[in-house]
């Protein structure tokens, strides 16, 4: 590691923030059932709490996604003290994700149902997510839709085109300030037929027609399989449309495992195209960092930490690309040491570096011990650790 | 259509029965949320009476697959109800399915966990299923394990295997008489980066490990993204190792959709595969068809219904299939005519011929108006539809 | 099959017209080599006589789409001649093809090559291909480009779209009249890390920006495993952006099959999505439908013959839904009603009022029967089947 | 790098030889088109030598996988100077590969081609590459077979995999001494229906019917998508069925890109697998590890030279996993700390303790940079580049 690459590492990290998910702190499971873990979160208190000591350890959380319905049972009540909890711990709300998914009314979807009455309602609660942003003081609302099909023949695909427009555009002129809307894409589940944003591109018409301050959320976990993830990066970067990412890795489908779990070299090739284009345009690409996972089995706050120390050492490898070098073997077509340059970076040791800087910066050197030394796990589990959990059932 | 064909093709039904599965009746959904349906079953007894309706209108489902713990939630203690209620319904318990995912010591596994008192519990588990599959006068004992890993280095993948031998050897051994043991396999889901038995050929494994009596079940939701399943099939067949099938359809992933409704062309080709074998060798196939399906929109009673018409029609073309032709042209490299003996066959309409064939064992001709006129729906809508409904939520 | 049925079957048959692609005549084969066909076409000539007897049995085949480079050895001077086939055959000439990979210039890519030089005899290919289009009467000129890269790192994906952008907008600016630009997309193949257009997003980005005369081109099998091809139809004809279709079949990959001989319930979806797009418009649809097919092993002739009443077949099916009924149901949310509506139509057996339509027609019934008592192949085979053909091998 | 870490690696160094494939030197493509290198070679002496380079910068790669019909085109009767060859060079021969897919007759198949001539020539070319391995020393016969169908109904799946069995049974019996047959396994390409041997568990089957000399080949580009690799080879591992492995990488199909390119991480858990099973068993895999892929577009001798060191790297990696602590963490159900064994060592930097171990067994700490400034690759493109190579196309 020369000290010019010291540097560079230092300088992507300082520019690095993840936000964290609020869900990320509760129990989560899948269709056959979730496992209870003592110390998971059941109240906003506690998700912030938990966010707070993620934060204490790795310096780059601040702040803390967070849901409508789970978060604020209450609706647009619930802001003051989610303000209040964001003075006390540090950690200050997040993107605003609205519930579209889990009320009976939703049965057939929300913008794209064809009940009138459903896609108003679904409509509304966008609205209260967006004032809740407001209240909060969050950035950005951030939607995903469940909505879709299981069938053929069952939905018109078309005409659900048509409503999402609709309720897309008036859930953007509700935006305030620098507010952004960001659509999210997903090709499959909870709807096995269509799903109605299934791709990037259909992300991309619905955010363009929405209007200009909606932009296209990429989670990393919901592609086809081989799809190149990083290359549509590289397009929303070029066509301006970029607004953030929902981290996580997957083998099979949305499997919300923790970022760099499976495959670290795609993930390194996302902050590698990011980094690549900052440099050729000299602009700062505008994207909201974000973590979106399931932590059925792991313990959730030592995941979350593991996911933060990952998406850091891949900044950093990221960082250390040559792109000088690189874009001379890209014009000169020298495939072995063009590509040699990403999977030098790569292969280079990047965590004495990152130690270094976190000591620089008043972090502790190793997140997850001093999690595990400050006796925090222990502690909630004691408390947290009694409550009756609903149990749930496949069938 | 000709008068051999329909012979055929009645010959065909006359052998064809199809397992409704008990939980087919209940409410299902998705990690993110159920949808609840007024006459969703609750209770066995229900799920009995439901499965009598489907088996009155279509007169080819005799038995009810039955889940140790949703359906027997005293265990053994059941089996007298269970005996009870077939009597009264007409339908008699079919093959018995123990459940070894939901409780929470499965957290890491059942007779893959690292847990030897987790393994023992499991392990009593499915000799308790036994018992009660010999109480209820079940031939078949089914087998879905969710044991697997999230993350690589978490579990041992040869371990495991040494101590799945060994838990299905011990429950091999507890089967009496003709009883069998079905083991199912499956790529992933709930287990996101191993699955202990992902494939068939490691299913196969571990039933010829276990002994004689054991054998692979085919869930055609099972497999990866164009994989061959009529080939499987063609090979367990020729093996003698094919015990059932759990039928439903997917796009995607395991999305247990009702059969045929994605790809029915493939479904078709599975029959004509065991249909195939049958001619030329002469012998019966001695396999359980059974439904395993997620009704999580479609009103279930009448997904059951058009699941076992939809099956039956196809069952017809694979009927058809003129056998001698097509040996002829896969011997003479025929390519074109070869591949339309099969096409030749599924484009024929086979409705009006098993509307005959139901008419002539007197049975509605119109499964699906049969069970609408009958008012059942409206009837158990009534009875069952007050009843509060746990919630259930994602995070 | 009712009189209106067999009105409407009749009324889409009449519509419907299918190109035939030159290169089907040919041997083609995968990387591992080529099988060889003694009736295998290598000259234009024979290719147009071909597809003329392909026409003549079928009668819906009226144009060829043709290779600028297989077909048009000399460029632009080859289009007399091509114009002097199409009056001797009957077929005119259809689509053109311009070649952007065989050339060893091409090895970085054909628009988007680092290499000006090379992106610049890209460019001229294209605009001779236009002016060939031109000269022969040809409305569509269709581009499918091999342009990627096979590792991360040697290319840069955002400074190709520039040069891609710039290409594809000097090849829109030298369209005359009505002519049209098609843009084709695909995951892979030739290139294994990313390909320069490779999904329907990009496609129709690069579309929009090269000018209002350019579309976008489905080729069927061209998709990620489980994509909804049928979503992104109805998609584009919403936009005003689907061009036409290259149409073949497929498991794995870019199989290249021939047309509904894996799935033909997803391409009867297709036709579905067309023909309810126009029930509900009243507009036409302006689509190019085109056949792109590998007949590796079939008889090339044969292959064709039975793509083309394959396309028939489940074009008429499409044409029997009820779409008012269908309508009602998605509007309503009655599921099984509504996935019937598809399925009914799918079940029928339209072969007969195809025959009927046929003999009204002055076409043979059985066109495959047709073209196996004419002569013609044996006729090939003897005249063709003599050439020595030139081996090739893997490496 | 503690110093223990630094011996693991050196030992697990001094084990692993990787043996090189003659035809990744020669010129090889994609179904449409080659693109041609100057220093591509094509005569088994120009193979031979190139493959020396390669092991002189690399000083592991003492055999060569030699191909029956492109490297012996009289075949026994090359046997002697290929020995004398491997004398001049002093690589020797590897594994004998025949070709049982580019001859016509293998049209519909080699061992599973219906016409039992095929069949008997197939067996033939066999039993000669048997005898050819006897005569040049080698102790492996690698099958692959193309054999498949391409569309529904078009061969008798169960009836061919009688043919298999029988033929390679014969070819069994054949062996000499320690020989060993090796089974390879491939989901598709060139067939696209049905291919003959289509997984792991097909090959197993076939290993086993005929004999206790065959064994599995596992090519790390042969699976679906999402399949998990290493649980396949930690399960042959512990049938004892586990011959060799063909390396190469792949985003999308068997795409035969460089080792590691794509997905590093999931090469190391294959090596990690192997030496854990070495590490628990005590027993030394006896594996021969064999590059397989396609040098289509970067210069061929530096792509074998990144893949062995990238092989090396990802060795070394594996070699530093911590066993102990990792086995623990799976029996007391770890799951962070588990994973992180294996993260921490993949996240090391091993590349200077390899070059250190280079040093110390006399080769040259670079292997890229002394075979750049060796001036053999101006060389052979000065000796080479002036030939004729003969044009290919896809049409």
């Amino acid at each position: 590691m020369t000290d010019s690459q010291g540097a560079r590492i230092a300088e992507a990290l300082d520019r690095f923030r993840i936000e964290l998910p609020s869900w990320g702190f509760a129990d989560t499971g899948t269709r056959f059932g979730k496992f209870h873990q003592a110390g998971a979160a059941v109240t906003i208190d506690e998700k912030f709490r938990d966010a707070a000591e993620v934060n204490r350890v790795t310096g780059v959380c601040p702040t803390l996604a967070l849901h409508v319905l789970w978060d604020f049972r209450d609706g647009k009540a619930g802001a003051a003290s989610v303000l209040e909890l964001a003075r006390e711990t540090g950690v200050s709300a997040g993107s605003i994700n609205p519930n579209l998914f889990q009320d009976q009314i939703y049965k057939l979807g929300s913008l794209g149902n064809p009940d009138a009455s459903v896609r108003e309602a679904a409509v509304r609660h966008i609205l209260d997510s967006v004032e809740i942003a407001t209240m909060v003081g969050s950035r950005d609302v951030s939607l995903w839709f469940a909505d879709g099909s299981n069938y053929p023949g069952t939905q018109n695909i078309r005409q659900r085109r048509a409503w999402f427009n609709e309720g897309l555009r008036r859930s953007h002129d509700a935006l305030t300030g620098d507010q952004r809307l960001l659509v999210e894409y997903k090709p499959f589940e909870p709807a096995f037929y269509h799903t109605d944003i299934a791709d990037w591109g259909m992300a991309l018409e619905f955010a363009r027609s929405a209007g200009t301050q909606a932009k296209v959320l990429v989670d990393t976990g919901h592609h086809y399989a081989a799809q190149n993830v990083e290359q549509i990066v590289a397009w929303l970067l070029d066509l301006g449309m970029l607004g953030g990412f929902h981290f996580n890795d997957r083998r099979y489908a949305d499997d919300d495992l923790t970022l760099g779990s499976i495959d670290p070299y795609q993930v390194f090739r996302i902050f590698h195209e990011i980094a690549m284009y900052e440099w050729e345009t000299g602009r700062e690409a505008d994207i909201a960092y974000m973590v979106d996972q399931s932590h059925n089995l792991k313990p959730k706050i030592e995941a979350m930490i593991q996911t933060v120390t990952t998406a850091q050492e891949l900044v950093a490898k990221a960082a250390i690309v040559d792109h000088r070098r690189l874009a001379a073997c890209q014009r000169n077509g020298e495939l072995v040491d063009g590509e040699n340059c990403l999977r030098d970076a790569f292969a280079a040791d990047v965590r004495p570096a990152i130690a270094e800087w976190r000591a620089s910066r008043g972090i502790p050197k190793n997140p997850l011990s001093a999690y595990r030394e400050s006796g925090y796990r222990e502690r909630i589990e004691a408390e947290r650790g009694g409550r009756k959990s609903a149990g749930s059932s496949y069938a």
